[in-house]
Order: C-alpha cells, then structure tokens, then sequence
C-alpha cells in the first residue's frame, strides 16, 4: 500500500460525493450546516477541554471560538437561502448586434468540485476541521479533504468525529467531508497535486502556503489556491487621536497586540507614529500598558522558537524599548522602534513576528507614512486612527491604506474579524495568495463556485 | 539608457495616472469610452484597409470587428453606469455577535491599478489596442499599458494614436493607455515583472501565455495573471440532431471551422460522434462542405507553420478524411478522425490545431464521450447538439460539459462570442489561467477590481 493511500481513499470518496452535492438542494445544504453548528454547540463540554490541552488558548476563548464557528456555519446556511450560490444572469437574444447577433444566454455558476483544506493552528474551531472555508466551500456545492494541522490531531478528530455523526444522521455521503491526518511527509504536496482535487483553501505561514501554492501552480492543470498567508497588519496612530485618549488607546492596542499571545493574522505588528510629543507620550504609555502582561502558552513549541528567532531579526535591525523574556512556554510582549527611512530601507524589518511584539516606526510626516505603506505593499488590515476628518491629506492616507490591503479601519483594533457579508479578508501579496477573494464573510462562498454561460439551453438546464 | 527604458517611462506614465482615473466619476470613464469607441468607428476607412494589409482577414470581417470593438466600448459605459465598479455591501453595527460584536462595515471595490495588456493576433481590433481587455481596465478605473502584437504593428500604433487624440481631446492624462511597440526581446517578462503593475490580461497562445504566467508568479509579489490561452472547443453532435438536418449542421460546422481560416480560440476543433450510420453519414457531408473551401491567408508565417506541425502531429496518431495543402499563405481544411479510446489515451490528439481542421472522435456510447470530455479537461466552449430533451443521459452529459468549459452551447457553433453580461469567456485550465473569471462579457471588469472592508468609516471613506 502506498504511504498515501489514506490521501487517495479520501479524495476519491470526495470525488464520488461531488456531483451529487452539486445537485443538492440549497435546503439540503442548509440543513447539513445548521446541524453541524448544533452538534459542534452540543459536544462543546467535551471538546473545549480537549482543545486547551492541544492548544492553551484557555477554556473562554475556545468556548467563543465555538460560539463563533456555529454562527458562521448558519450565517452560510441563510447566505445560501439569500439566493448566493445559485446567481443567474440572464441576456434574451437580440437580432443584429456584433459579432453575429446576440442568442439567449445565461450565466450560472457551478461548484468546482473536491477541496483541499488545510487547517490553521491557531484557530482549531474557526479555521480548522468545521471552520470557514470548509463552511463556505460546503454551502457552494463542494465536498472537502480536511488536512488536519498537526497542532491539534485529536481536537480535530473529535470534530471530524461529530461531523460524520451529522453527515450519517442526515443520510449524507461520508465523502462530503474526509479527514486526512497522523499525515506521511509531503502528504500535503501530495493533496494539492492530486488529479480529482479542484481547488485548495488554505490559512498558514508564509512559508508553507507558498509552498503549496508552487506546488499548485505546478500540476499538469493548474487549480486555483486560496492561501491566507503572513501579515503584520500596520496601525498609524496620528496626533490627533492620541491626543484625545492616549492612555486608553495604549491600553486597547497593548491587549490587542498580545491577545492569544499574539497569535493572530490581524495582530498589529508595526505601529506608525509621527514624531512628535505625541507619540512620544503614548510610546511610553503602550509600553507601560504591556510590561505587566504575561501571554498563555504558545502554541507550539516550533512557533515559541520561530517567534525568538523573529523578534531578534527585528531586535537587531531596531531599538529595543521592551523585551520580557517570558517564560519557556510563553515569551512575554517585546516592542522595538525604528526609523520610517530604515523600515523602508531594510527588508528585515517588514517581516512577520507572529507573537505578542511590534515594531513602532517613526515618521517625519504623512508623505513618509504614505512611503511605509507602500514598502509594506500587502496585508490584511491598516488601521487608521485620528485620520475621521474629510481632508486631501486624510484622503491620499486612505487611499495609500487601500492600495496594500483588505481592510481598512477608521476606529478599534484589527484582531476580531466580523462574520458578515461585508467583510474582506485578504490582501495583496503576501496576505493573500488570491487578493481578490476573501476567507471570512460570506463573500468566501465565491471562492468555490465558477461562472458557466448557457447558450440556447433548454430551461432545465439552467436549474442549480 | 537601458533597452527597457521605453516600457519603464510607459509604465511611468500610467502609475502616475493611476490614482486620478481610480477616482475619476462614472461619468468621466463613460465619456471616455465613448468617445474612444466613435473615434475608432470615425477611421475605419483609413483602418480597414491598414488591418487587412498586416493580419489578410478580409474588408468584411475587420469592419465587423470594428462594429464589435465600439459596440463592446459603449456596453461597458453602460455597465459602469448601472453601477457595476461600485456596488458596496454594508453590514450595520450588531452587538454582541461573536466573536466580538459587529462593527459597521462596507464592502467596496477599489481598482487594482496599471494593467499590462497583451494584445492577440487573431483579433487586430477587439483583442488588441481597444479591445476587451483595455476596455474593462479603463471601465474598472486602472490605466493600460498595452503590449502590441508584432502581427499588426501599424495598425497598432494607428489605433493607438487615434486614442491619444481622445484622450488629449477629452483633457485626460495620456498615461491612461500606453503603448510599448518595437520590444526588445524580453520585453514582455521585464512588463509582467515591472514593480508598478498591479495586473496582467493576456490572450494568446498556451506557451506564451504561461511562460508569461510563470513569470509573473516569480515576482517577489506575484500579481493577479489573466490569460486566455489555448482551446479545443469539443463539439458533440448526437444521432438525435444529425437524424434531424445533417447537411444543413455540416454546413455550418465547416463554416466555422474555417472561419478566419481557423484562427479563433473558439474554432471547433474536435467532433465528438457515436459509432453508426448516422454519424457515418454525417462525417461525408462534412468533408464534402469543407473540401471545397479555401480560406484566406493566415495571420502570420509562423502561424502558418505552426498548423502544419500541429496538424502533422495529429495526423501521425489519427487517419486523415481531408488533408487540402492549400497554397503556401493558407491551409486547406484537414479532417483527421480517431476513436475515443486512442483519443483518452494520447495526449498528442488534444494539442491545438489553431487553424482550419477538427479531428472527429468516434465514441461507442455516452459514457465514452463523458470520458472525452475529462480527458480534455478545460475548454472555452463545449457545444452539445442533441441534448435538449430532459432525460437523465442528457443531464449527465450537461454536467460533463460544465465540469470542463466556460460556455456550453446547445444550439449553433461556439465562434461568434456575444458581448454582453451573461457571456463567459475563459473555462478550466488551460483555456483560461483565471477559470472563474472572463476575458469577454461585462463581468470582464471585476477582474480589475479587488474588494476592500472599511470599518468604522466616515462616510466620505465610502464614496468611489
């Protein structure tokens, strides 16, 4: 047998399920993810303990992270009765227009078919076996191969566990949702590669969703990847909201930056300030506001040495205003500051540390701030405090904040990322391997459909 | 000064344009437009007879392509003013939701900027300078760079200075369309790679347009890449249709098979039909209906050499029904045939022919034609004749074809592409590098596009 059969086994029930979850009812699907939610609520004594042994992130953001999860498998669910996954456009024929006269066509959309889904560490509910992509990727007709994250195997067990229990209870075939773990090495490259997978969704590290992307883009055929990847989410604090409430502001942005030990794709990581007496006043307060924090445990070990390792690449290319050793398990908050001119100039410093650190950079003016921007070139979010006014200098600030990410935000702090049909949730490079789609809101049902135009079809072809 | 120098200051040009045009009004980008598609129709007697000098298609055609190129002009004028750049989705503040409550949020689009476009051979007008692709870059807001084709250098540079008076007419900047013309070599993977360009449209040939591809993902921020390459648009004519009107649909095949001597990306290039005697019958009126004509010169040398490798290819894998030598500026038609089994089994029968010949596929029921349509892969178009009636054979067959094309036709022949919004151009790798996304249509202009979240925005944030 070979050390990839379970992989084979797995994608091949995904491929026998496909067409028809294709053809499933939008109430046949919405069924599926309102009882997944339900059973996910239902198990919830049981899992939240499992997943703090595996992950430390404490029992009240598990058990939020699980209220989380069933929300969005239901916000999918009524996404889905709105009418998202089953768009028609219509064009009647017309005699006579170019090239050739117009025949009826219509455009509908139809689900890509098996997905890769790689699982995040750092959100084993929300971004694991039942998280957002497999809710979307499910909602748009598609079956799903979870690769579940080594960080949590028997969480994502559990889980896997109560889904089959769900799929079995509704009569569904077990191929609509596989699990591939206790994985061989280069099982992953082996997933995207194979023939009957259609698309991979996928929320990690850089380095390895670059990886896989290659990997994609290297098939016979290549297939769209939806990678989620490093971002360090810059928030530019202007004088005029600090001047207002600094203390506060200090207080909400230390807690943002060290909430899950940092271990956030929205954690802001550089913070732009104007020099200034300003700035220099709130320097001082955040660092006041983090010194007495001492962050839950890491994740994983390999992330506690990558984020040491991170954070003296920075250390050496910047001043250091705080750096808490920690403990073994968990590194305490670091700041470093650096010039707008040297963070421009030095690569070093535009990379990730994914952890409870920042790195504040000091601008002579908004130009410089708007040069930061565009050196940073791709992320997830900006933040924008003190920039309310409708002026041209706030303007061109908006725009350069546009220019580099997903979301931008005029108030509060990036971490907490809303479920709603409004949200954005990828970048440009390196944020996102696909900048125009998102992985959280409602949008993310997009990523798993294709357009197909029918010409001079019978009506009942252009049924779902 | 460096061979690139010329594509460095164009690309110049158009960055600096950049954020004047993504703010430019609706009205501002329809009246450009316009104007561009009357100015084009205001020359075509100097036009016509320039295009047909460097590209043989024939006084007709290029003055239908011109009819086509301001009619696709005008349509995105009016697409913009139904609102298509500028749809916003706003979710209203909730409290409580997980995991943090909802913040008020509005979904915009925001263009991605200077677009590198690569114009098509086969397509002087409609795929070139004024073409699709420029037409939904400028509707999106982002200025074009445009890369001509060395097949129609002057025309080119006619319609390129057509242009550059509307825009100096209509006071706009002249980065807004740039032409780089008289490359060096290279100069095309120096474009894709060029920092300031935030995305590229490609149509032409599969090698060209991945080792473009290619290039673009090796950026150190690899950008979105649009490219049409090549296909083999099946066409399945069943028993039931050719019982019907043989002669009348043998016709028209060979009509489209030789129409612009083949040079159509949505040429038909294989004829799938069931073994018997109506198919048999069929097969000799096709040959007879093509055997006759003569289609006009080919575009360019290498593209008449091109089709004698690629038709010497298939004819060493497949007998030859029709093998006309024509002269040496055109082909004559060539009909080769092959059975299914021969055609799953050997790749070299799914190479392109790009010019005027089709290989006939003999299946022995509709469970191998299914099979030839995996085997094929990704396709524009799929053309089913036969399959109206609501049975379950001719669902599963729709389903085979929709797996693997962009647009399924069941009545007429794929070329002659309708602009309009429910037209999609672009289908499964390798006929489109971007599957869930068009080349030709209205939707074309969400490729230029890419969402942002604003949060917490003051109500001048939200304005385009």
């Amino acid at each position: 047998m070979s050390e990839h059969a379970p992989i084979d086994q797995a994608v091949a029930q995904a491929a026998e399920a496909a067409p028809l979850w294709a053809q499933a009812s939008i109430e046949v699907r919405a069924t599926l993810l309102r009882g997944l939610a339900s059973a996910l609520e239902a198990n919830k004594e049981a899992l939240i303990p499992l997943a703090d042994e595996e992950t430390h992130l404490g029992a009240v953001r598990l058990g939020g992270e699980i209220a989380r999860t069933a929300y969005q498998l239901r916000g999918f669910a009524e996404h889905l009765e709105q009418g998202a996954a089953h768009t028609v456009v219509i064009a009647e024929a017309i005699a006579g227009t170019p090239p050739a006269g117009r025949p009826p066509l219509a455009r509908v959309l139809r689900p890509l078919g098996p997905v890769a889904m790689f699982s995040a560490s750092n959100f084993p509910f929300a971004f694991s076996v039942l998280g957002g992509d497999t809710a979307s990727a499910l909602a748009a007709g598609c079956p799903v191969v979870v690769k579940a994250h080594s960080g949590h195997p028997r969480l994502s067990r559990a889980v896997f566990a109560i889904a089959a229990g769900v799929l079995a209870a509704q009569g569904l075939p077990e191929g609509l949702l596989t699990l591939v773990d206790k994985a061989s090495r280069g099982a992953g490259g082996y997933l995207v590669q194979h023939p009957q997978i259609a698309a991979v969704a996928f929320t990690g590290s850089y380095q390895g969703g670059t990886a896989l992307w290659k990997l994609a883009n290297e098939r016979p055929r290549p297939i769209p990847f939806f990678g989620e990847l490093g971002s360090i989410n810059p928030l530019i604090a202007l004088p005029q909201a600090l001047e207002r409430d600094s203390a506060a502001l200090a207080h909400t942005l230390a807690s943002s930056m060290t909430l899950g030990c940092g271990q956030f794709c929205t954690s802001p990581g550089v913070i732009v300030l104007l020099e200034g007496s300003a700035s220099d006043g709130f320097i001082g307060q955040l660092r006041d506001a983090l010194a007495p924090i001492q962050p839950h445990p890491m994740l994983t070990a390999g992330m506690r040495d990558g984020f040491e390792q991170a954070s003296a690449t920075v250390a050496a290319n910047a001043a250091t205003l705080l750096a808490s050793a920690g403990n073994a398990a968990a590194p305490g908050p670091r700041l470093y500051e650096a010039s707008a001119a040297a963070f421009i100039a030095k690569p070093a410093l535009r990379e990730e540390m994914f952890g409870p650190a920042a790195l504040i950079v000091k601008a002579k003016g908004l130009g410089e701030i708007e040069q930061v921007l565009g050196a940073i070139g791709g992320t997830l979010t900006t933040t924008l405090w003190g920039a309310n006014d409708d002026t041209p200098a706030n303007r061109a600030l908006v725009r350069a904040a546009e220019n580099i990410s997903g979301r931008v935000l005029f108030a509060g702090v990036p971490t907490g990322v809303a479920v709603c049909a409004a949200q954005q949730h990828g970048g440009p490079w390196p944020s996102s391997t696909a900048p125009q789609t998102t992985s959280v809101g409602y949008a993310a049902l997009e990523r798993f459909l294709r357009p197909v135009a029918l010409q001079d079809a019978p009506a009942w072809a252009l049924q779902p």
